[in-house]
């Protein structure tokens, strides 16, 4: 692993530019769909949905479905539709999720929730939700549509499942992973997955391309869990801290609880419940985490999930597409530095 | 219309009995499905669902799968799959729109929101939601997928548009119509309409059973709006006056609203935008539904509704079915009296 750290560490600075310009053509027309299929005779859904749709999302997972069709050299144009589904479905989530969390600020922005109540986001998102499957049966693949259907229960699956440690200090590692597993990675191993059942390769080519998926998805989770203690609104266009006032339960605090003393498990058991969520306790949990070097290895296993997925599509012809994918997967990681 | 009005009120007590009697194998299968479906590793899941699903509810959209099936003398299984599928939507939305309404009592129950909050209920709609259309894939029917997806993008839509028209007096009929026609004739259309797709029926066929649904949906939707002005918690289960309470702008209200002074309109006004909703109100409201005829007026529009959807399937032969579906509108209506 300390071989991989430092091949990714001697890069030039990791970059998304590269995906960006390898999808930037294709992006367009997903744009295209996803701004033609958010429009309604009721004009809030498209006002609510344009607002998180246009507001400075990266579109990372419909440009991992165009990475991965260009990795296989897919020609065609089926995965434009698609894209935007697994947009869609993403929007759908992120909707949802600042309803569950409350959450007043996404990417620098006030959230939908925020604006326009929660009725309305979780309207909008069903919506969306049913949208996405209507674009999925335009293209007509039912493989394509037990791959996305799949994933959006997983996805629900795991974030009832955070609901229920949310605030368990004794959340151990491998539970978060697989739900983190669930909400985050299965999205990201379906948008590239859903690539080689356009371009109509094999199940090991499938399994290449979720594994990639899954894996960068994992390490993008891990990333952002680490990130929340580490930068601040400024920086990163959300609250900063919103975990810890939260009472999430990320891999941070759960290293720093299992290697804290009695006293520090205390504290995290008091700040989790919701009982120390002041500036100072947040003040204290990031000196606590800097200490057990709890971020330091959040971002240590984010290496290497972010190994795995540039591992799974070594097989693949190098060029550029897979140098795109590559450097994404740097990127994601590089992201808390 | 007044012969229509005159045929039904001739006839033996209303009841849902024979429809009931006619689908019980199928709905044994059904639950089955059911059950089996909602179950997940992550236990919140199915102890939230199964409180609603348990719940006393009649199943009736399955029942309406089932019933049309026989219609059609259907003898295939495929169609209960479909029907739990059409059972999923329903207590998505359920879920849903009691975080919506703030709802705190449904069939006499607590809410789910209510018992596990706000975010739970969201979430395991979101799941629910997820796994109807798995099922849906299952049975792989692209046609079926087509039907079901773009019915709940159109219930999504048509609560977005109830949420716009919340408080507002000024919503007129035909916009009221429109938006029950949505959010819940929609599914009801939809769970009669995929019987003539499992059954291998013309495109004729499949219009006709769409009707049924439409109408006798609109013609439920009317009713319930005229009960919950009529009727007290201990009777109908839900609330009584919830819909006034909520500001819910329903048919009575329209019909009362358009034919009142402008005393009275400013009454309801105060009423809807939430300023004036005491016990005292209600009664007030009540008698100026009373007075206006607006309670009674709802109520013949349901009976022409009604009408509609038996007439929808007048070509169909007589028999068994066909009377089951006949008496389940007249049983739809008669919930009023």
């Amino acid at each position: 692993m300390t071989a991989t750290v430092h091949s990714l560490r001697n890069r030039p600075p990791a970059s998304i530019d590269r995906l960006v310009a390898l999808t930037a053509p294709g992006l367009t027309a997903v744009n295209h769909v996803i701004i033609d299929r958010m429009q309604s005779p009721v004009a809030l859904i498209p006002e609510l949905a344009g607002h998180l749709i246009a507001g400075g999302g990266k579109r990372l997972r419909p440009m991992l479905t165009l990475g991965c069709a260009a990795l296989l050299e897919y020609g065609g144009a089926r995965h434009h539709k698609l894209a935007a589904a697994v947009e869609f479905i993403h929007t759908a989530t992120l909707l949802h999720d600042d309803v569950v969390d409350a959450s007043g600020l996404r990417r620098g922005k006030a959230t939908a929730n925020r604006l326009w109540g929660n009725p309305a986001s979780v309207l909008v998102g069903d919506f969306l939700f049913s949208r996405s499957f209507e674009l999925m049966v335009e293209d007509g693949s039912l493989k394509v549509l037990k791959i996305l259907s799949h994933a959006s229960a997983i996805i629900a699956e795991g974030e009832v499942a955070q609901l229920t440690a949310q605030r368990n200090v004794e959340t151990g590692e491998d539970r978060y992973l697989e739900i983190i597993t669930a909400k985050t990675a299965a999205l990201f191993a379906a948008a590239c997955q859903i690539a080689a059942i356009v371009a109509e390769r094999d199940a090991s080519v499938e399994a290449a391309l979720q594994a990639y998926g899954r894996n960068l998805g994992i390490a993008f989770q891990l990333v952002d869990d680490a990130i929340d203690y580490v930068s601040d609104a400024d920086t990163m266009g959300k609250d900063s801290g919103d975990d810890f006032r939260d009472g999430k339960i990320t891999l941070p605090v759960i290293l720093a609880y299992a290697r804290g003393s009695e006293d520090q498990r205390n504290f995290w058991r008091e700040a989790m419940s919701g009982r120390a969520v002041a500036d100072a306790d947040l003040a204290k949990a990031r000196t606590l985490l800097l200490e057990s070097r709890a971020v330091e290895d959040t971002m240590a296993r984010a290496r290497m999930y972010g190994a795995k997925a540039i591992d799974a599509i070594s097989g693949f012809p190098n060029g550029l597409a897979k140098t795109a994918l590559v450097e994404t997967v740097e990127f994601a990681i590089a992201r808390a530095y």
